[in-house]
């Protein structure tokens, strides 16, 4: 079984901010992601919960697998937005099947 | 605090195939796994939703942590699977607590 | 691009104790924390649906960025709750975006 060394990019972000963040993964090269939704949480901003909160403020959690280099790209494009929206971005190192369909 | 070395499995698959991935995990020997729910994402076959989709549509994360050994199993077992839906699957190192739990 | 190697801390838990976790992250130093809904899963306890629990068997995904001095921390915490109620605990390492934001 081969399986092909990627990189794995997790950002959790508000929702409102989630099409700007597909825009940018776009922009870079990036077509292929996951959204899912997240619950609540707790950090800088305080502690948050989807309940308590207007649609604005509701997180969610994008994955993306890509190659290195595209991984280098996305986080150079994102970076603005990352830091603008106090998003959290995360890249680890992961082997997938399938390899030829992640740039 | 001893950890032990593990790995963890991710797969991103329409929730109607979600059923035979967990028989062929259980086929693999690998009894522990989680489901999320996924909101939407785009790749090869285009963006979705889950408002957009009918429930065969429908977007699961499925987790699991497994040995080394029950990874190569797993990933075995389950790759007409991933290949024949175009689902997504990777894997990558991590650190367990109760070792013991995960075949 | 300039990252920051932190360790990436993800418990899988019934959500009644989830509120017994986010205090022992915070106990540990950890302000930060996003929790995610699961949807099903199954294992030593066996096969789980959300649909046919009650709420305090509802599961949830609990994510956390920390150092790796902090993670060391966090595990020491949480591990007689992780043990008491057989959640999952695993740690990966990763690179962030806004390293000065994660203790």
């Amino acid at each position: 079984m081969q399986l092909h060394r990627k990189k794995r990019i997790e950002i959790v972000a508000e929702a409102a901010i989630v099409p700007m963040l597909i825009q940018g993964l776009g922009d870079a090269g990036a077509s292929g992601y996951t959204v899912l939704p997240a619950l609540s949480g707790g950090g800088h901003a305080g502690i948050w919960s989807e309940n308590a909160m207007s649609a604005a403020l509701q997180m969610r959690m994008i994955l993306v697998i890509a190659s290195p280099e595209l991984a280098d790209a996305v986080v150079a494009r994102l970076q603005p937005l990352i830091l603008q929206y106090q998003a959290i971005l995360s890249v680890s190192d992961v082997e997938v099947m399938r390899g030829d369909h992640f740039a």
